[in-house]
């Protein structure tokens, strides 16, 4: 009996674009989605009800930040990670494993897990698949994810084979430590970028059997032609009658070309991390609003955007907040370009609806060309 | 003809209290009140939508910063303050005064103006009391104030004394080249921590004739004691048929006690920079979020509270947030001291109405000192 259900409404006639439903603990979501990323259990700069009006249906927290501070167990004494931060749609929680990944000289790897020092005070910590799932547990996430190992860009052949057959250890022992049965779980597929371990890596999961599968370690690196590489190679080993997440990905292109390849979910700290940067996107390409250009411009952000920040705010205003270092820069941007990625979800699950996504994307690609 | 019209709806029996209604160009004001402060035009962490919703009805914004970044002409050309920020309701404006003194060793006096170097970057600036109007003019405020001198404390005798006449002659230099007929100007009374110096200061204004009289120069590093002692001294020579003010003051008990002597409009910073520095206001008296105490604790800031954030929110969560140094910290601490700053006002109005304004001080001021 899975956590979650996997509704296939819709395939594109001329991609393995596809539109879904997926249900869980805490409601349903229409796929493709946009996960916009609570490492600290909070999406920065945002309340849940703006993050409701932007149309999120779900978030993802980080494992790894919520162990160290303020710890799974406390949050789990205060009645879990919903009640915690106010939040009572879907959460999909990582595990924790490319954060520890990402410390380098930090951290270090055996058959049994990772031994790691913490980026706030040092402190030593392990973390195992069994821990890893025992923290998700306590978080009480929808839907948690297998603890893998990332492997670095560029690596040996061998080194990523051997990686992703740990990867596969680690898969299994999660799924044997899994209790929660209000609680998904998905893996996690490596293999580099070398599409036969991706193949391998996506068959040796789908025989333990999973409730999702999702593509790792991509990002780190590589270029785009790669990454999209990955995409397809591992689509077609995936089985289509489950949820497929591509973890940490990307750019809007991006996230059109994982749809293109058959992907449901997506996450990323692109929108409020450019966001908080001045960066902004819109239905014609990215803008910084730093800009002197800008510094009487009366316009909205986007004038095709009916967000809140464009019905009000003029990009005069919005240089201004951001160079006097205002926290109503953060949250005016982040705004708009969370809002910028979940209508870019929403026009995509038209588009397959309706059978035109190939034309979708042609067009969409077309305008950020120009 | 004045750009306000004040009424007096009704007076404490056992105090100078006074409940009392403002009409501006944009909009009534139910006084006393406090006004949230925006120096850059933004109040700090909020939106416009949220200081409503706490209960703002008037907003300051600092005529010195906004001189220097983005610049006065360049909001003038946008169409003014309000339309720049997206806050349609009044809005009232420093003269400059206080922020150039401020400035210490950056800035020299002169009968004529202020000479000073930007806070920002270092460049050379003049600000006379004509220059402190046509700033405000061309912001567009609904109240401006007179460009004053601020006396440093503590400071000679004779020093304040020709300071305050120095004040005077701006002043009138100030109502001379005021031109806007939809801006009230009000005076400011300056004399240092010296009451008989304070009432010449006040005579000398109501004799040139303002929309509205404010006492500057307070909290500056005196004793609450003299502080309070120098409000019940100017507020029995300032006519009762005009609004009064005090300036950039202060704590709870402050604002309280200069209802109770008589002043009707109140600003500061304290509830937002309290707030992203982790203290917050309670009925209680004030805690501080970053405590230990606070770490598993579910309960709200303030039971007492029916902000969003005493509603949504525990103590544990915000504790955590704080700890994070996330955004959203700064905003619901911001947001909820806002709301406790407005309904202590909301408070002393009803107070004053009922006409236990006396007792309302004394039972606030004995819940403060438990």
């Amino acid at each position: 009996m899975s956590a979650t259900a996997f509704e296939l409404i819709k395939k594109d006639p001329g991609s393995a674009a596809r539109l879904g439903s997926l249900t869980t603990t805490h409601g349903k979501i229409d796929t493709p989605i946009f996960m916009p990323v609570g490492t600290q259990a909070t999406v920065k700069a945002m309340t849940p009800e703006e993050l409701v009006e932007v149309g999120s249906q779900i978030i993802l927290a980080n494992t790894y930040h919520l162990y160290l501070r303020p710890g799974h167990e406390l949050i789990q004494r205060l009645g879990g990670l919903h009640a915690f931060m106010h939040w009572d749609r879907p959460i999909l929680t990582d595990s924790g494993g490319f954060q520890v990944f990402s410390l380098g000289e930090l951290r270090k790897i055996s058959e049994e897990g990772v031994r790691f020092r913490s980026h706030i005070d040092g402190s030593s910590h392990f973390i195992s698949p069994e821990v890893s799932i025992a923290i998700q547990e306590s978080l009480g996430a929808d839907i948690a994810m297998c603890f893998d190992e990332c492997p670095p860009y560029p690596a040996e052949y061998s080194y990523v084979q051997k990686s992703l057959e740990l990867t596969t250890r680690w898969a299994l022992r999660c799924k044997t430590a899994h209790r929660r049965p209000d609680q998904a779980l998905f893996g996690i597929v490596q293999g580099g970028m070398h599409p036969e371990l991706r193949r391998e890596s996506a068959r040796q999961l789908t025989e333990i059997g999973f409730d999702g599968y999702a593509l790792g370690g991509l990002s780190v690196g590589e270029e785009k032609g790669v990454m999209h590489e990955m995409m397809h190679a591992c689509s077609e080993i995936l089985p289509e009658d489950q949820p497929r997440y591509i973890m940490g990905i990307g750019a809007p292109e991006d996230l059109i070309e994982g749809i293109y390849a058959g992907f449901d979910m997506f996450d990323c700290v692109m929108p409020t991390r450019n966001a908080r940067n001045g960066a902004l996107f819109t239905s014609f390409g990215r803008i910084n609003i730093k800009a002197a250009i800008y510094a009487e411009d009366l316009s909205p952000i986007d004038p095709a955007c009916g967000c809140y920040v464009c019905r009000n705010y003029s990009r005069a205003y919005l240089r201004h907040l951001y160079r006097s270092n205002e926290i109503l820069a953060s949250r005016l941007n982040s705004w708009h370009n969370l809002q910028y990625y979940l209508d870019l979800m929403a026009q995509a699950r038209l588009a397959i609806a309706q059978g035109r996504f190939t034309e979708f994307r042609s067009e969409f690609l077309a305008k950020r060309k120009k």
